[in-house]
């Protein structure tokens, strides 16, 4: 780079209201909009007459000149306590909203709105809010298109009540099932999770330049490579090397940026040593410098003040982000010392401007600054979300067992997760309106002709007393047992929680994951374990069928569940509505399309077990071979595929044919079943570079197609734009390419091609 | 750098007789001396008469006008094939390897004597070889003399049969204790393996640049970082960064640089990508250009020609190795072919020049090209060894039972490791003469006078059919119980292996270590939990003591034994005489004085628990803290110690008052016991530094101290000069330093001194 800025692009220029603005601004008043340091729902207290804001709050505003953000005005959850007896009403929160404006705006003397910052993990974390599948259940689509239609049903929610922007999950690769957090990511593969978060951010910010009332600004988190965590522990050290970075982590960034993501969010954990938020390379050097990216980096909440240890103090902390290149604090002390900071000299007026500047070009690209963005307090439900169907569902075992023939009269519903909606939401979500949501129970009542029966049969963690005897019962006396096993992220309004809002003290709770709550062993819990192997003697030799639907959150191993069931589905969480999409998928209304996006371990003492990884020269342990227990991009639906022999396209290519997406394989696809359906058809390619060592392969496009019993087609799947596969390649090399269903490929019959890259990833010195 | 040639540092010019040998050789001659192509146990038969060279030997020589090395001409061990049967007796070695010696002359234009290479990982892999506990157990020591003392009798057992080159394990660091070659690491902290290495290879090659005929060249084995590879699983990829690699992998090879170690063997693993035999940013900017070594670098068997796939062949694959800085290669085709890839520009003559220079200057130092190295025949034993005793072993819990009170009349000793010496080895190892060795039955019957009977119980790996009732009653009419538990990586000659030697089909055997021998699950194996549980079952409440003895390669866990036994002792592999030295340690007339090398996890799903790992905001799982079943450094000795609190050496230091290991702590020990003993006291720092996340705690240094009952000191513990921790460090920071008798320590009452660090590390740019 040549510019006098550095951490200036030719994009990167501010409007001239943005230079107006911050040239009458104080420091005060500029450190002012970089901090987010005030958690909305403490600050607005609601009574038998209306909403009171805090004093704290207004004083925080007159003290700063304004505020830069508002964190999580409209969050209800069991950590900030919030639920439908005090928390913000759907029909009041838009007015809540601009109260809270016009008050800040009353003690500021520029009179700048402060941005108001909303949790959107997979659907709004508001009362009322619109909730997703988890993170995870929407990489299962392998469906842009799907995951987009409903970000933006959010995205127009959240922009209702007034919120500017969403905190969205898909930075994160589900690299270890241990880690709790492997919910909010789309799966393990860079391809997948790059097209999933680039879709999710188009459609939640919408077309063009500026971000419209209907839409919002999201901030990505996390950047990055927190899914590297040592040991799955949540926030713990990625010892991961530049390669690793950029072919596997970084692609979803990338692909953000494209995007104009408003803003990313930097991770907790550190990468080599350095962590994100102290990381000028990652947040300068590669985010603005390299990639051009126009956007803020907002750092996690609390993060800042972690760095104070090993920096000195406080201050040294702030400094150290801000220099690094964090815009926008949350919760942190750190960012609210800069002043000092600047009078000590350990950052300068400048990076202060720049960061300022940022944060209200932000504003401006929502319309804040010259008052477009309005807001009008909507009837509820006003945003019609285009409903969660088994486009999530991912069938991975099925010896004829669905869908369920007509006419069954006895079903029994056993298992932790049989009976209640909690366990079928993930993390980071509002408690539901009374009434709300069908639990799988609810569903199959609702679905079935059947009498339906339930028993618990154990906890997810621990055992049940008398659960195993009593579903034992119950299963004799049925024709069908569905098992709803798996695990819960629910949060309660009795459990602990650290200072950001990550569980406490879960260990005593029922829980199996979410943010704080990461597992060792990622089989299926013992207490489960010894249900369904007492379920599984009890019909066995009768002619009961078992169907186990898992419901979880990350890679979590089914077996013996897999082995003793006739059928087996993974469900993830699939938000409120799931009971009844489960029982419409298990009766064949709708066929599972869903894919893995992960590779199941068969234990985690195997682990790494990514599909992905460098082809090892002896994948085995004395145990056996390496293999996972589900193989990512696995899963059956109701009618039967063949895949024919494989072609490239073209015969011949370059990487430019490459990047320009000319470049894939043609293979004739057949349903030779009985039924319509659809089916993933995968492109994986293995890479061979002189002295490299290759992937033993890696997902560089699918395609999905739907054909009726009998039919047949000629498919076409394309290299998608540059491949995360190619990130940090330089020089020449051959790939070879295969088509398959899922990822266990072989690559004894793949077709060849030379090409030479020169990637993105490649001429970064430093990172 | 500013040489013309930047692969060449000033120390590392040739002799004059080196230059004018290399200006006489042909190309084809040059690169025969680049070739270890031939394994010597398949060219030499011994008949009734004598030994006899195969005519490939002689057909090699010929063709390349001499051999550059012969790989294990003495090796003996189930791969080879090589026995007491077969094999080159002890007495005819020397005069064998002079008949190989005298036949290559003869068909060499130039006479150049072949390197003849031997594996000594932790003694001389041939017929008669010394042995010592495997490196593991060598690290448990602590005692850089113990271990330079041992390892300069079996280089000069070596020299006395005509070897010069030792392939030496060392430079490994036991990262992940699923890894089979576990065993071969000086433990998992970067300084105890950096000074137990360059002890060994200073021990092995003596003083002064000539290495005489008492001594042996030394190549230390692997560069680099082949212990983080993934899941444990060998030659997996190491998925590290920069700051790991030179934190925790690279230390123990800048000290066997400053050892001037002769040679480095590069690794079978790639690092985040580039396989170590390809890495020019490993092998010559960082080990030649960086660090100024001398030596060569050898390849691993094979690992050449596993490049050629992604290289595009094998021609391309030899050429990609030398230019990265490999000079010899070790059973490959691909440096067979370097004429063609002369011919075909993929390599230019310099290189070719440059590796020949090198292998001739290691044949120059070892006297080889002036005829000063002569070997006579010796009567064995020749060497005396210094025995193997307890200090190696360690103690992890003793409730009382040890030493063996006097006067015990009835032993059982029970496990699958009770009454065999083949256990006690480790791999790498050649057969015992016929009666050699002493199992730990047998060492129990020599020591005590009590009555000693043996049961298996189990077998490693899996159940013994009747073994858990035959020692339960044996166990019943014991008033001790020895334990013998744990692993074996004995190798057997009707076993399959490897191209490499590595174990293959060793599922079906009863191993668990060694290489090709991973394990995914570390704790005890379920057949010897029961045998532990059923026997702790039938002796519960009858006063009988439990004493447990772990034999093992890895950091094994030893749960439930651990929880039962009433002593617990880690014996890592001991070596022949370990029976013998586990008697007379648990009788207490040797003092177990050991620690732990390692950190023991509970459980391969809780992994890594290195005690060094990046301080984790939250250590957990939701089944509990992470913490180790047993800490690096801890180890108990039959005596009780207090330290007081510690003081600071002096109370302001600079960086370079720790280079030249000035800097520490100064704390009163006190044995408090009645019996004279000997503790390790352990100095842990914890650096911390603006935006870098510290380590939890750091090694620095460690001081053995031996006092008599109630004695008291003050005992100084100085900082290592350029500790590992430092490494990575480039800037200013605060270095906490605390003392303590193992790893779990805390820093709450820590000494704290500033520092300005520039480590060599740091200005490394592309490694």
């Amino acid at each position: 780079m040549t510019m006098t800025d550095p951490a200036r692009t030719t994009q990167d220029s501010p409007t001239d209201r943005v230079r107006e603005l911050l040239a009458r601004m104080t420091t005060r008043e500029k450190v002012g909009q970089l901090n987010q340091r005030l958690f909305g729902w403490q600050h607005v207290r609601r009574t038998r007459t209306g909403y009171v804001l805090s004093e704290e709050l207004l004083a925080h505003a007159e003290h700063w000149g304004g505020i830069g953000a508002v964190y999580g005005l409209h969050r209800a959850d069991a950590w900030s306590g919030q639920s439908w007896s005090n928390g913000i009403a759907p029909e009041a929160a838009a007015e809540v909203t601009r109260q809270l404006q016009d008050a800040v705006a009353a003690v500021s003397r520029l009179a700048v709105p402060a941005l108001i910052v909303e949790e959107a993990p997979h659907g709004h974390q508001g009362l009322g809010g619109t909730l997703l599948p988890t993170t995870i259940g929407q990489a299962a689509t392998f469906d842009p298109e799907w995951v987009a239609e409903r970000a933006a049903a959010v995205a127009a929610e959240l922009a209702s009540v007034g919120a500017h922007v969403a905190l969205v999950s898909g930075l994160d690769l589900a690299r270890d099932p241990r880690w709790g957090r492997s919910e909010e990511c789309f799966g393990e593969d860079p391809l997948l999770a790059a097209e999933l978060t680039g879709a999710t951010v188009a459609a939640m910010q919408g077309e063009g330049e500026r971000i419209d009332a209907a839409h919002v600004a999201v901030v990505v988190k996390h950047l990055a490579a927190q899914g590297a965590a040592a040991g799955g522990r949540n926030a713990a050290s990625a010892v991961i090397g530049r390669r690793e970075l950029h072919e596997i982590h970084l692609p979803p960034a990338r692909s953000a940026v494209l995007a104009d993501a408003a803003g990313f969010m930097s991770a907790y954990n550190d990468i080599d040593g350095v962590p994100c938020s102290a990381n000028r390379d990652l947040l300068t050097g590669l985010l603005r410098q390299q990639w051009g990216s126009r956007g803020i980096v907002m750092s996690d909440m609390g993060a800042l003040d972690r760095l104070a240890g090993p920096a000195g103090g406080l201050v040294e902390a702030g400094a150290l982000a801000l220099n690094a290149g964090v815009d926008m604090s949350m919760g942190d002390v750190a960012f609210t010392l800069l002043e000092e900071a600047l009078a000590r000299g350990l950052v300068n007026e400048a990076a202060i401007d720049l960061a300022c500047e940022r944060v209200l070009r932000l504003k401006d690209r929502l319309g804040l600054l010259d008052g477009t963005r309005s807001v009008e307090a909507p009837a509820r439900p006003r945003f019609p979300v285009p409903p969660v169907d088994a486009s999530a569902l991912v069938l991975v075992k099925n010896d004829g067992a669905l869908p369920l023939p007509p006419g069954i009269e006895r079903v029994a519903v056993i298992g932790p997760n049989s009976q209640d909606v909690g366990c079928l939401l993930g993390d980071y979500v509002p408690p539901l309106p009374a009434g709300d949501g069908v639990s799988i129970a609810e569903g199959l009542v609702q679905t079935l002709a059947a009498e339906v029966r339930c028993e618990r049969g154990s906890m997810v963690r621990g055992e049940l007393p008398g659960g195993i005897g009593r579903a034992v019962d119950l299963a004799r006396w049925a024709e069908v047992v569905v098992l709803a096993l798996g695990g819960s992220s629910r949060r309660r309004y009795d459990g602990e929680f650290e200072d950001n809002g990550a569980a406490a003290g879960a260990e005593d709770l029922d829980v199996s994951g979410g943010e704080g709550a990461d597992l060792a062993d990622v089989r299926l819990p013992g207490a489960q374990r010894e249900l369904v192997e007492a379920v599984a003697e009890a019909v066995a030799g009768s002619g009961t069928r078992i169907v186990t639907v898992m419901v979880t959150g990350r890679a979590q191993g089914a077996s013996p569940a897999l082995e003793l069931s006739d059928a087996l589905l993974y469900a993830w969480y699939p938000g409120p509505d799931g009971g009844r999409v489960i029982a419409e998928t298990l009766i064949g209304n709708d066929e599972p399309a869903g894919r893995m996006p992960v590779s199941v371990p068969r234990s985690s003492a195997e682990l790494p077990v990514t599909y992905d990884r460098r082809l090892e020269w002896s994948p085995r342990y004395l145990t056996g071979p390496v293999s996972p227990e589900t193989p990512f991009g696995a899963g059956l639906g109701y009618t039967s595929w063949t895949l024919g022999p494989v072609e490239g396209v073209p015969a011949a290519a370059g990487i430019e044919d490459v990047d320009a997406g000319r470049v894939g394989v043609r293979v004739r696809v057949t349903n030779t079943g009985r039924r319509a359906g659809s089916q993933v058809v995968q492109l994986y390619g293995r890479l061979m570079v002189p002295g490299l060592a290759p992937r033993t392969a890696s997902l560089l496009g699918h395609s999905r197609v739907r054909l009726e019993p009998g039919e047949s087609r000629e498919v076409e799947v394309r290299i998608a734009p540059s491949p995360p596969a190619l990130a940090a390649i330089d020089g020449p090399g051959r790939l070879a390419l295969v088509a398959g269903l899922d990822s266990s490929v072989s690559f004894d019959e793949a077709v060849e091609i030379d090409l030479v890259v020169t990637a993105a990833g490649a001429d970064s010195a430093a990172l």
